[in-house]
């Protein structure tokens, strides 16, 4: 398979040259013609901006062309066809698609019937891969490394699809890994067996407060509220949902590096933007870089390949 | 003129023409930066996927840009502009227009007040001329001639725009054409009488069981159950509406081709997609290649041209 | 600051330093290639179509991109996200933004968080600088001059943003002011009073039939009605708004010149359209020169240069 469904298809060592790729990105280092003639196909169906434009950004920095696919009520979807159909046909538009989808199944099944590989842009609750190396290779840059480090992954564990690649992203890690979240949004088991079986040091809680001083990143989320059914439990946890503020922070490292995927609501106080800490904002720009070195590799059939 | 608003504009010559180049754009043989700098107008006050889609990758594949006009609700037409004002305006800011609009007259008054040539990308009940080259380039790819085949058009021969065109279209070639359709959705009187002025062999009918055993090529439909206001009548003819089948397939020719111009419900059942017969899909991807043909030929004004 | 946020920002020099080099994009001295690889970002929170697609095409000409940014239903802004960390994010994907906004603080509050220089493409009931630079373009091309003109702004001088910057960028000029209007809709003070400060002569009044003998130009603008709550009042302006035919434009002089931004509804009778004073439509094709310039320059940083 050439398209990029999962962080579990990634090893380490073709994550690391990814990364090395996407830095040469970000100095300059990099031919400006190397997807010309070449189309991107973004067939999102559940809104979005920064992914979207991200990637857009990304291909026609080098020098590619991007269509522009109309959101899922204009799309012949809306006329009755079905998902299949639609696939086969766009996929014949262009080289490369990324595909979102409020269906965890539905980029696999596109898979099956896409001419064009695709990127997994964002499934359901399952998995958000692209964001994971973004996630990656800013926790890189903020800190020069990622063995050894103390990262806590806060809030919405159970149905953050960016929560859950991530913690696929730094199981090829070694690291101590503090999953802080109400009991009902623990990360899901088989994450958490993935992570015993590569011999991550997990320290599972409910209380950031009591870990803070120990940490080095702080990566959270938005509360998944659209996930969540029933109106009181999503009330409570909305109440007791987790908040970074200048007060927290100063019971941490001074040097704690704060991450979050955007949109953020009231996660992280707006006060916070103006420490060091806040990578946020630089995060999303490392978003870019990383899109641009994962389009060439990916159009030019070098993912996946063993020695970059 | 300089548009293509209907294939009464195109001789049996001009439409070989632009199959033949068609044909050097599939085959890669083709200037790469032949429409640099000029940029395409799609209009669209009806949805497109992929007549919208495969327009803007030709644009691109041929070096050129295309502008992002939004859909129908976002035009300055929702703030009350006429119709006139917006094609006089929105013309001048390209170099050639797709447009679709659900008024079959909307393309001729349009043209008048156009400062860019118009391609009828679908006019109401009326015609879709680029999707008839496609179809005719199809038919070649799959059978190699068009003349002595016998070329069934099957379902909504009323209402449905790609019918009218394709009609049109075939007329220029000695062929038997079965017309296979309910009383209610037969193909208009006119289109009947071109048929016999250039001496088309047409047989008409209900039942496509009676025929496939002769024929060549199947053409089918959507019924355009928009165009139908009777409940009942929409209902019955749902009920006894066409499907093509694996089962209904083997009492037919075994090369016989099953062509769509997509979006389809259910006139094609998705086993037949693994078939060879099934023509579809590659006939949506010639799309594009004609489509290049196409904005090729009237950026360069060569469109209508004798000796190509 | 190397945004363009108002018409306050530009003295004469430089005003006629960007017309001159508009006038170079109109007549082809210009490099294709000059935007290469740049990126403009149009973010638009009101609906737009030909502000929109002139700087789309403006900055395809210049050989730029421009990205796909999705309309405010369907912005990160829907999931609830500020405006300061949609403007942070969004602004660090391109080179330059154009933002359109229905709040007139919303350009200042977002020039404060962008990482890309913003030009101001409508901010409510305040201005719309670079409709103004088209307007002046425009003015100079059918009349040779603008010194010395009689200009008569007519109709809703009070809501318009076009009519705000068209007063200051006049103010710099040596020409008669008529400001026609009905009461309600006079120009804002703050307007009145900065003509006054540069010794503009203003005649105001309401009538048109009484001074559209002496004038050279008109330029007129909707009724600016979603700005007007009570229904009385606002049925009572509809009633009494201008409305510029053939029978009047025959008490004027012979080559009066006839602007309007678009969209009109009935300011202009259609049966003017024919007539050579009717400008309008070559107005909304000067917007794309001008622009071209404007870009440039921004890209080039040169927008404020003294000596071009």
């Amino acid at each position: 398979m050439d398209s990029l469904l999962s962080m579990d298809q990634l090893s380490r060592q073709e994550i690391e040259a990814l990364l090395k790729h996407a830095q040469e990105m970000e100095h300059g280092h990099y031919d400006r013609e190397a997807a010309r003639r070449k189309i991107l196909i973004p067939l999102f169906f559940e809104p979005s901006t920064r992914t979207r434009l991200s990637f857009e950004t990304a291909m026609l920095r080098l020098g590619g062309q991007v269509l522009h696919v109309p959101h899922l009520n204009d799309l012949a979807v809306s006329k009755g066809e079905s998902f299949q159909d639609t696939i086969r046909v766009v996929s014949g538009f262009g080289d490369l698609m990324v595909l979102r989808h409020a269906d965890d199944a539905a980029v696999y099944l596109a898979e099956k019937y896409s001419d064009a590989p695709i990127i997994n842009g964002g499934n359901g609750c399952d998995e958000h891969p692209t964001q994971t190396l973004l996630d990656l290779y800013t926790i890189y840059k903020e800190k020069k490394q990622i063995d050894g480090l103390n990262i806590a992954l806060v809030g919405d564990l159970k149905h953050a699809r960016t929560m859950h690649s991530l913690i696929k992203g730094v199981s090829h890690y070694r690291i101590t890994l503090f999953l802080i979240s109400p009991h009902e949004l623990r990360a899901p088991r088989p994450l958490l067996e993935l992570l015993r079986e590569r011999n991550v040091h997990v320290i599972e809680g409910r209380s950031l407060e009591q870990v803070i001083w120990e940490v080095d990143v702080i990566y959270t989320v938005m509360l998944q509220h659209h996930r969540i059914k029933d109106q009181g439990t999503l009330e409570r946890l909305r109440q007791e949902y987790y908040r970074i503020t200048p007060e927290l922070l100063r019971s941490g490292k001074q040097n704690v590096s704060i991450l979050h995927p955007l949109v953020r609501m009231n996660e992280v106080a707006v006060e916070v933007d103006a420490l060091p800490n806040a990578a946020y904002f630089r995060q999303a720009k490392n978003g870019v870089f990383v899109r641009m070195a994962l389009l060439y590799r990916m159009l030019n059939s070098t993912l996946f390949a063993k020695n970059f």
